[in-house]
């Protein structure tokens, strides 16, 4: 069962042995174990300079996060049957929280599977691939889904730019029965379309399910604008409230499923469209004089890498304190940052900054985080990235 | 409208310009406006070094925070009729989030009424007066409440500790129609039962609702450990899900209040209890090897003064640690801190030592805070303090 080691460097086996299951490149024995011996994805015995074992997992000498330990047990390395093991541990957590089979069922790190992430809508298993060493275990991810959740269709968005940080090839790759252009998602008991290949991400974003279902009282019979609206998530669940909504986005086919999918769902006359960039249309809104009860903020991650950090940190800003601006008095504001790097206090000082210099007070009434589905692995803080805040805004004290 | 000027050191009016409402001693211009030329409670508008006018407020000379800023709005400094305003705000938005009259109705700083706290039990409300500046509307205060909620009764549970920071009184004092040894209280459409005079803070933790109303999918048909209980509000909210709960806790009136509780909504066969000390009973049940599905662990807070803060977080380890012991494999441990000089990171560090300690993989689920009643002021750090993790234990991977 033994692989070849990777030694790290002296003391290099603190974070590994706090819980967190990355080694980066600097930290590897280079002389000792040379990383460009090693192919990409191949599996490791990862061992400290004493020469302790401390994990079996798989290295990439490309990547700047060169391995990712998998297990712990020596008796029990990545193969097929530790797929399947963990994918059970899983699926037990999502079965006992959702009712009907609409989940992220694995979340990298935090289920135990570093480099792979499997959304499930329904029979249609949505599987993306991140690291060489879990593109390897291909066929073997297949296998074990079939084992575990015997899925219709196996369909794999390996189309995501990280990949290119592991050497790896962008390309979208389906198993099992065809699908069509949609594929059918359930959330808080209501119907959702997305595109199945052109999608962002896996298609939807499951990690807001928990915050979306706290929108009645919020929303029920205002009016609400709905900033970067992509499919309509928000913005049609806001309506089933019994609100009515304008959802903004730039991008034409996103907005065509937000009709769709606002007719789905009976409330096709209560949600309107509007085709723009954000900070452009938020503008023009605001010179128009047009106001709102609510506005709902969900933009991509405008901090993707550290060094994004200070722009990223100004859009945030930027575009919150446009939507302040649009809010009625005693309005609320939904927002949201998806951006890991963005930690949650900076994301409340960028909102209290804006509140300020609009003469605004704010009222922090709910923090919403990505839902249970995507578990944060406490040693691995870059698990945990998804703030949703509900702000009341009133005028200033 | 002018009165007696505080004012402040050079460049020591950022925080008041960033949105807090706190002065410390050390910041004012002694030489200019010495603190002991002040009675405790006395208005004043508070000036910068410069003499801008800042806000009006109160002054406590006796205090560390020895001013706090009321209004920015010079026409309106703290009366009956800013009391009356601020009060019809904060009930406008607890009208929109809650169907019943149970909450907390004012929030201190949080609700522009800084010194003050109102929990609101249906007809009765529950004041809390923690300032001079504040003690000295007492009268107003009711009259205030008189004209926006009517109440049948007004409670001053004016019996914490922290009044003696400002020099006051303990007391407790009831207006109107006299109460019964009880209060009553509605939650998540249960119903309790808590001591009128003799209950903790004012009877009701009402921060932790929006916390409760997740508890369902976690506790369903489980064996529950409910450490700390209080008045059972965990316990008989789990049981009610169909879970079998031992509460546990130090004081026998207490436990009597949870059994009345747990009869008052169904479930008394559910609900079993344990008088001891949390520490020494965890032991003991590990000792003779009990254990359950789910432990919910919701302790008063063990870091009340910064000077604690060591302390108090090896009490939440040991505590914690002790818990994460008597789980089940795959058990799910709930687990809070009211401390607000606990962070929510230096928290879930503590439990990720003790995972690691104890051999325990930890997926860290949903976050709690403290529900939108209790309304975080973004400027003012101190307004934030619950945080509620839901974890999943597992063996380590």
């Amino acid at each position: 069962m033994d692989h070849s080691p990777l030694r790290l460097k002296k003391q290099q086996e603190r974070r590994l042995g706090a819980g967190h299951c990355w080694v980066y490149s600097n930290e590897v024995d280079a002389a000792a174990t040379p990383l460009k011996g090693f192919e990409p994805g191949q599996p490791v015995d990862i061992i400290s300079h004493q020469g302790k074992w401390l994990g079996s997992g798989y290295v990439n000498p490309h990547s700047l996060i060169c391995a990712r330990l998998v297990s712990r047990d020596r008796a029990h390395p990545l193969s097929g049957s530790l797929l399947v093991h963990r994918l059970k541990i899983a699926l037990g957590l999502r079965q006992r929280l959702y009712p009907r089979p609409f989940y992220r069922l694995v979340f990298g790190e935090s289920d135990g599977l570093p480099g792979l992430v499997v959304d499930r809508y329904g029979e249609v298993a949505v599987v993306q691939v991140t690291t060489a060493g879990m593109e390897r275990m291909k066929g073997e991810i297949v296998q074990a889904l079939e084992k575990v959740i015997r899925p219709r269709t196996v369909l794999f968005r390996n189309d995501t730019p990280v990949r290119e940080t592991e050497g790896l090839e962008r390309y979208v790759e389906m198993r099992g029965e065809p699908l069509g252009e949609w594929l059918e998602v359930e959330e808080n008991s209501l119907s959702f379309r997305v595109p199945a290949s052109e999608g962002q991400k896996t298609g939807w974003f499951f990690d807001q399910a928990g915050n979306r279902a706290r929108l009645a009282p919020y929303v029920r019979g205002r009016r609400v604008l709905e900033v970067c609206s992509y499919v309509g998530a928000w913005g049609v669940t806001a309506a089933t409230h019994g609100a009515r909504v304008l959802s903004l986005d730039v991008s034409a086919p996103a907005l065509r499923a937000v009709e769709l999918n606002a007719q789905r769902n009976g409330v096709g006359d209560a949600v309107s469209t509007l085709r723009g960039d954000a900070f452009d249309a938020l503008r023009e809104l605001r010179a128009a004089g047009e106001r709102y009860d609510v506005l709902m903020v969900d933009p991509p991650a405008f901090i993707k890498r550290r060094k994004d950090l200070k722009q990223g940190t100004l859009a945030y800003r930027r575009l919150n304190q446009l939507a302040l601006q649009l809010l009625e008095r005693e309005g609320v504001l939904i927002t949201s940052s998806c951006s890991h790097h963005m930690s949650r206090d900076a994301l409340l000082d960028v909102l209290q900054q804006a509140a300020r210099h609009t003469g605004r007070q704010l009222q922090l009434l709910e923090q919403g985080h990505q839902a249970a589905d995507h578990p944060v692995h406490p040693a691995i803080p870059e698990t945990a990235y998804l703030k949703t805040f509900f702000l009341r805004v009133l005028p200033a004290f």
